[in-house]
């Protein structure tokens, strides 16, 4: 079976390995966000990349759910005794390296589908990961204070602000001009199903399908999604804050509608969301809490097992 | 008083420390070798100026006599993993931080001179410190073994191959082009005295001396050096390897007469080196082994009281 996901970070990678776990003979192929990617330091990184990277290597940071675990922060420390900003962005020293290798490659020639290939011959995911495209593109939020009205790197949002200023829009810089990364829209014509993780439907998916081509193809697929709202709340980070920048409701009803019934064909809710439908679309409600890897596994099942009914 | 010193790297900088000891007040201004420099793993690398900035700001290694003290290797570590070449240049992460900001900012456009001035308004060396020359330079050595006759990077020869294999030819590669670093040849013009370390005359001092404008601004000031031999041996290092690629015996009689008397005023010898002589230049006898600060201070000393005597 082949398998196509569309993932963000830390949701989207725990869910990744779950799905590996109820499918381990599917040939699974990973379109990343690289909407969050920034340059810090004069490196680049590609946060949702590495945390998939490193989830389904085994090199992620359990609790924290990003970055590598046995981290140590040398580097960073320097740097802020250079004074050098921001030092808002938690950058391990083990990360540094993953960073260093990525500039070293973008500025040999390398597009970013290769860099990322590289780095996961030494992780071996396990999946085959693809940056949704080479092309540089970064979510920029548009956020208002006391300096003004201007637009900020979505990083400096997230994690800086941690979202307390609204965002009043959130645009995806670059989004005209990028194409699918080689391989993107092949892996999802060849695909048996297409899985949405429950990701960030704005920032992460929402980013993915704004790359001309990628949604089109999704859309001659069967696509199976699972909620990132549960009972009105996120799985978990702040979807919320994203949702209202777009003026959709914080409800796996209304992500369904947002997503529309043009791409998904099948959509798990959590139970207490059984009542959401949508013409054309299977609605099924199972447990959707990634409590830990076995629960995971079971709400992939039950997504690949609503895919299976659907085909 | 104004000093300006020449210095390449470990011994260099131990001198200067001792300098700075003997003459407190003094207003000391260091042009920094920077044919060493290389490019690793994306990252723009000055050992020599980073071995002097380290050394006088208090940051170095003292026993290695280069890298940082309390110094990690994590970064390096997980470069490797990722089978990242070269992996013999040892780079610690308190290091790396030094080479992302260096790169960083000349990434932005400043000159190296610039950012080594932004570097060392954190470690307060308390010297200026500038590099011979903003233009990129490289010393390459032509070395010969199964794999043909080829030119290497110096960091290649020196720290990869412990100067194994002989070296033919050593060539600052850019030499033609590289103009001396703003504030160089003013310094030198505003000197009292300049002071040449015991450094390496061949990869340190003879590569300042052979940016066009750096030697011909030093024969007009009264220039004192301290022989780096004592004895037909190296004060540290492998000079003597320097020395025999560009045909020079290792003595302190030989360095003195590659120098020239047009060059230098003054020399200062190791006790057993008593006999040197050469027209034109004044010879004075002292202990010369750099054993702790307080004999290299008394070297410095000697150094500057010679100074004393021709001016």
């Amino acid at each position: 079976m082949r398998i196509v996901s569309l993932a963000g970070g830390i949701g989207g990678a725990r869910f990744l390995r779950g799905l590996k776990s109820a499918a381990p003979d599917a040939k699974i192929t990973v379109i990343g966000n690289t909407g969050d990617d920034i340059t810090l330091f004069g490196l680049r990184v590609s946060p949702d990349l590495d945390t998939v990277m490193y989830t389904l290597g085994g090199g992620i940071d359990e609790e924290q759910g990003w970055g590598r675990a046995k981290e140590s922060h040398v580097v960073k420390e320097e740097l802020a005794a250079y004074g050098m900003q921001p030092q808002w962005f938690g950058l391990g020293d083990r990360d540094f390296a993953t960073h260093i290798v990525r500039t070293q490659m973008l500025g040999a020639g390398f597009p970013l589908s290769q860099v990322t290939e590289a780095l996961c011959t030494r992780w071996q995911p396990g999946v085959r990961l693809i940056p949704m495209s080479d092309d540089r593109t970064e979510t920029h939020v548009v956020v208002s204070d006391s300096q003004g009205r201007r637009a900020i790197h979505f990083q400096e949002w997230w994690v800086r602000l941690r979202a307390s200023l609204p965002a009043e829009e959130i645009v995806l810089v670059g989004a005209d001009d990028a194409r699918p990364a080689p391989g993107v829209v092949e892996a999802i014509q060849e695909a048996d199903v297409v899985i949405l993780p429950p990701s960030n439907p704005v920032v992460s998916i929402g980013t993915i399908l704004q790359v001309k081509g990628i949604r089109e193809a999704l859309t001659a697929k069967t696509v199976v999604g699972v909620s990132p709202i549960i009972g009105g709340a996120p799985v978990r980070g702040m979807a919320d804050a994203c949702l209202t920048a777009i003026g959709v409701e914080t409800s796996a009803q209304a992500v369904l509608e947002h997503y529309g019934a043009d791409l998904i064909d099948g959509w798990l809710v959590a139970e207490e969301d059984a009542g959401v439908a949508l013409d054309g679309v299977r609605v099924v409600a199972r447990p959707l809490l990634m409590s830990d890897p076995e629960a995971t596994a079971a709400i992939a099942r039950a997504a690949l097992d609503l895919a299976g009914e659907l085909t």
